[in-house]
């Protein structure tokens, strides 16, 4: 579909009837698509061609550089209707991501009551229910009855609209109704009779995290949220809510990588903080090795002795970090998908400690027969560094389960610190056992 | 509210009033997690005492060994109202988790057209759109009016209605029509005049991540299913949607951590089925430390003339790893986001090229001054340490960025080969640079 419309919009003049023709099978997601193809002159030509009742639409699924350039070619009534005809929260993230000039532009233009909700959604602190939330729901009042209920429901003109929330006087929620039962009910009946009375809701002031828990446990379309009163203010929609997850996840994945996060797509990051968000934890993580660097020092005087002890460093201490790195994955997955929990700390870690010597024994009993086949003269060696295997499957996978379990419990976030404190500490602990180990058992190390 | 009901339960005999009472205050999930709670013997007991219109309901939010325990306990007839009242994929869910003499029972009990879609969907493979599908869904045909509309949906009784399908009398699926929008119209309206005729579906044998990002881009509550002619066979609920992402997310962090993946919970999976999905990559990663065990005894020379040499090893290997995991982590989740494609390679090189140079600068000053101010003596080494550091972070950026994006294109999995390999091609080139700077640099070595 894309080439037709790229076909149309690159032999100028352009054919307006054509073009929306083939628009008018689209969906708005896909025309919204089209922008990232164009030049600066072709978005705001294009975007002058768009229909009046797609235009407000489409803009929301336009990129932010692509919106600004179109925002600054329209006149301050055009950008009113446009900014002011976008879904509250879709108008939050836009002004969250333009310059102040714009910003100021777009709040002078755009309707005084939107003026004002915007204002109140941008106060929320970032990552809370109530920036997520957008303000367009439908409320009914427990006394309607059907006719009264649909007259609403035709005068209010909300998108995508499922369920309605029913509300006191005093906007307190204490139902919710869906267009389902509505539909099937009969004139006269009243929504406080076919309401159901428990409702699933959220504070402005909780975290986003809890409310995708909320809709991942629950199965839900949307969320109504209220204000500490228990008043209803927005609702959240279920596809905010799998955005909020997919922030987490990615959150989550640069922790575990040891970057700081971040919210800006890869390729929108500029060089300096790409830099910023990696070159702390490099550092930190550099200087953490000078314990490794204490400990080999220790042991010069062995590995002069016999130096064929530095062949196996590397590899005992990939297999302690890669052991400890699995582990902790696993463990600090399973929490975020509420699987484990603090209280199950033993069952997970005796789990953990059977799977280590399971892993330990394959591990040295396949690099025994490796090493012996080339060099039968080191069976002791070998032996060693077997030993040493088994008790780094064992203390690795040790650290990765209780560390992350451990700074959950007390607050401090598991894939941050967890991750990188892990792989460290598993190549301190392959060190010390394998040095500690080959002087109890080589004799000409004694 | 759950100490509530524990509180009825365990102090026998349960008072079924107040028990009742309770429950119908409760969303089908809490009752569901109960039993997570409880001893087999409650178990039986309490799923027997919850009213016969909510224990079908609540049997799907039931974990599976609990399921099992209440399957054993109910009569062929009980069974098959149960499982019979489930969502088809519900109940496929359920089939696939019991053992081969509970399936026989349970198909034998359910009614026959439940059974033939149930058999069908078990047909599907795993992971395919067609084995996600539920084939509860609501179609209309497009000559229907608004009276016949709406005493169709009386009739079919479909839980959770918001999308109508409409098709054609061979099944073709050719629009959509919200409720919203039948609750609006006027009752001589025809469906064909009001249906949304773009409709966005997915195949019963597409890959069901390919659904799921169908749901993320447009921002879908369900999507339709066709076969290969075209006709509708059944719907993916957004619900669906949620957890085919969060399956993908966990499978991609156990395959950069190098385990095999599972969809079977942490704690659900026994002692083998963890060193089975985890032995295999520690085995294959120990093994290609042989390269580094090589590069080691082939420089055994160098380190005997200069010792101090060896003490930078861990830390090099480690900085290395660590900067092309951070680069890796960050190209594997922006590729599955959709946010970079393989025409932004060079992008993306050039970028990480960028970043390499910083970070390689920092580290290598800070790592300079560090050890100067204890051995002012090693200027030359940590004059090799830095190069080493700056080439290093290049290399390893370099591989971090290119290797994904590269598995990608030729259709090999990103995330199961990027992150073991760029780990381990690390390490071995930041030996190989080490010691040739050191060669090249430091006179006692010539």
């Amino acid at each position: 579909m894309n080439e037709v419309i790229m076909g149309i919009i690159n032999s100028p003049p352009i054919n307006a009837g054509n073009l929306r023709k083939e628009l008018s099978r689209m969906n708005m997601v896909d025309i919204g698509d089209i922008f990232g193809e164009l030049t600066k002159e072709q978005t705001i030509q294009f975007f002058r061609l768009l229909p009046k009742d797609i235009a407000a639409n489409v803009f929301a699924y336009i990129e932010t550089d692509k919106q600004q350039i179109i925002v600054e070619a329209l006149t301050d009534n055009e950008v009113g209707k446009i900014v002011g005809g976008l879904f509250a929260d879709d108008a939050v993230d836009f002004i969250e991501e333009m310059p102040a000039n714009v910003v100021n532009r777009v709040l002078r233009s755009i309707p005084a009551e939107k003026r004002k909700i915007i204002n109140q959604l941008l106060q929320y602190p970032d990552d809370s229910v109530g920036s997520m939330m957008t303000t367009e729901y439908m409320t009914l009042r427990e006394d309607f009855n059907i006719i009264e209920t649909f007259s609403e429901i035709r005068n209010k003109k909300i998108k995508g609209l499922h369920t309605c929330y029913v509300v006191r006087r005093d906007k307190l929620l204490v139902g919710t109704v869906s267009l389902k039962t509505l539909l099937l009910a009969k004139e006269h009946e009243r929504i406080a009779d076919i309401m159901h009375p428990n409702v699933i809701s959220a504070n402005t002031t909780d975290d986003q995290e809890h409310a995708a828990r909320l809709f991942r446990k629950y199965g839900l379309l949307s969320l109504p949220v209220v204000d500490k009163e228990g008043r209803m203010v927005g609702i959240i929609t279920v596809d905010d809510a799998v955005e909020i997850v997919e922030e987490e996840t990615t959150e989550d994945f640069e922790k575990m990588a040891a970057i700081l996060p971040s919210e800006d797509p890869y390729l929108k990051t500029g060089v300096f903080k790409h830099t910023y968000k990696r070159v702390g934890w490099l550092l930190v993580l550099m200087l953490a090795a000078i314990l490794t660097e204490m400990i080999i020092a220790d042991v010069e005087d062995l590995l002069a002795v016999l130096p064929a002890l530095s062949a196996f460093i590397p590899m005992l201490m990939d297999s302690g970090g890669n052991a400890g790195a699995q582990t902790s994955m696993l463990v600090i997955r399973s929490m975020a998908l509420d699987e484990i929990k603090f209280k199950d700390i033993l069952k997970v870690w005796w789990l953990e400690i059977r799977v280590a010597v399971i892993c330990g024994l394959v591990l040295g009993v396949v690099n025994a027969a490796r090493v012996l086949i080339f060099n039968p003269e080191r069976a002791l060696l070998t032996l060693v560094v077997a030993i040493t295997l088994l008790a780094v499957m064992v203390l690795s996978k040790s650290l990765g389960c209780l560390l992350p379990l451990t700074a959950k419990k007390i607050n401090l976030d598991p894939a941050a610190l967890a991750m990188p404190i892990v792989k460290t500490l598993a190549d301190v602990v392959a060190l010390l056992v394998y040095f500690a180990v080959a002087a109890a058992l080589l004799p000409e190390l004694r």
